[in-house]
């Protein structure tokens, strides 16, 4: 595949950050990559591992020269970050994000991004329960969705940036940021809440050993685990920056939770196994557009790596 | 491996009971296997398959000369099933089950046990969200916990059973039955009960398409659809069998959501951040512990079949 970017700047080197260097080099996408992390051990993993060209001490010096730049912190900081890199950007350059959240990095980023630098917030949906430099592998987003919010930057740019992550094997689909909140607090955002709830009701729970949990810890809970191991810093942010949404479908969840609550204090066997029947279907229709199969060992064969 | 029990007779034909089937046969653990299900469609699955020697129309019938005979029914219905073999038990057999739910087996199923056969209540921490005769496979119960409640059957009935597990791939371990009960909760029962209510929520909200909840469904409610597509029969008889258990750790459940909401709500990072740390470190046990991998295909790989 060609070249989109002749030299690309990751600011933060974690999961998401490490499989995109990798996919761009796996397919030739980058000329180069520079990188930025805050800690020494991780600029030297980058190299080790070799999915960085180049490592610097500073996010402003990583991105100066760069056709693209990718901010890849948690969504917290991000507007500290974009105001380091500010004085720093190449003119023409074009600004992402892989934040799971795009309401709030579009308040704190947009205003730093200078005249004539394109800013397009993204979204992997991607990611596997690890986090770090050596986490990373390049097919992590193959046949995945990235959402792209790109407001009111250049359709060129969009569309440059829509090649780069179809090149990494992307599924590339475009709307507002605050619409993609909304999606996101139902499909990923308050799961991931109740998983970590599930989880610690388990490590509380005094009468069953936290060892017999583990032990015992069928296909529901081990799921939930999953889930819930994902990063804490990462999840904290999001909750903070997607409030409203969040809180919106807690409520509707909790409201649904408490009528199954009586149906089985009540011994209502026709409601519940009405609603088991609908749930059912809806797991059809995933499989059926792709994102999942129904063989046992559920889609997931193992990546490239690590 | 020898043969364990001459003939087996096992009253349902569903995922549990064709797993244990392939199992059996794969490892030469049965000398022959009867087989009964209330269909003609799924009796001839059985034949048409070849995990069972021979079906019967009526579970009177599979069960006459068995040594071993395993109720692999949902739970609501044992207690009618134990009624209708009693008169046809063989003298010195054992009977067994592969419920999700142990007292109200007991209860239902216990009185119905003639003298000189034992009663031995089991259950196979194992499975997938496919249900029906043709989704079971040889190495469903490998490397997985089958929990045995023998109350006071024989000991040497016991032994048998164990081995018969084991021979199929299982670590067995026994415990009393209301024990089992509040264990499996805390590891399964509960997290499916939420994992539905979560897909209900995002069946219903008219904000977000279903097709969009579908198509974006990231990591955590693609999770969730699959638990949530367990068999509903199955899930409707465990809510209503083991009440108390399930009530009591929702009403904990709930505890914790609330004051995570609380923490989103007032924007307390910390509260969110030491949580999620907390909820982490039990992944790790659960992976120490052998029960899933930390490999990116989440060590799920494709068992033999189907």
């Amino acid at each position: 595949m060609a070249v989109i970017y002749d030299r690309v700047a990751l600011i933060g080197l974690g999961l998401i950050a490490s499989s995109m260097a990798h996919a761009m080099k796996k397919w030739g996408l980058a000329g180069s990559i520079a990188g930025y992390a805050k800690t020494e051990a991780t600029r030297e993993a980058a190299l080790e591992l070799g999915f960085c060209d180049e490592v610097f001490a500073t996010a402003g010096d990583a991105v100066k020269n760069a056709d693209l730049v990718i901010l890849a912190v948690p969504v917290g900081v991000m507007g500290a970050v974009a105001a380091e890199i500010r004085p720093h950007l190449k003119p023409g350059a074009t600004v992402t994000d892989v934040g799971s959240v795009k309401q709030a990095v579009v308040e704190a980023v947009g205003p730093h991004v200078p005249d004539g630098v394109d800013f397009v917030p993204g979204h992997p949906l991607a990611g596997t329960e690890h986090s770090g430099p050596r986490s990373g592998f390049a097919t992590l987003f193959q046949n995945r969705f990235t959402l792209l919010t790109p407001g009111d930057a250049r359709p060129e740019a969009v569309a440059r940036l829509r090649a780069l992550w179809e090149g990494m094997g992307a599924l590339v689909e475009e709307m507002e940021a605050d619409h993609h909140d909304l999606v996101l607090a139902v499909t990923s955002h308050t799961p991931h809440l109740i998983a970590y709830t599930m989880v610690g009701v388990a490590d509380h729970l005094r009468r069953v050993t936290e060892s017999e949990v583990i032990k015992y810890s069928a296909a529901g809970f081990r799921d939930f685990t999953r889930i819930a191991a994902s990063d804490p810093t990462m999840w904290r942010d999001v909750f903070l920056t997607n409030k409203e949404a969040t809180l919106d479908i807690l409520g509707r969840f909790t409201e649904e939770l408490f009528a199954l609550q009586r149906a089985i204090r009540m011994g209502d066997g026709d409601e519940l196994f009405n609603y088991f029947t609908r749930t059912r279907a809806i797991r059809r229709g995933i499989i059926e557009a792709g994102q999942d199969t129904a063989a046992p060992d559920f889609g997931r064969t193992k990546a490239d790596g690590p």
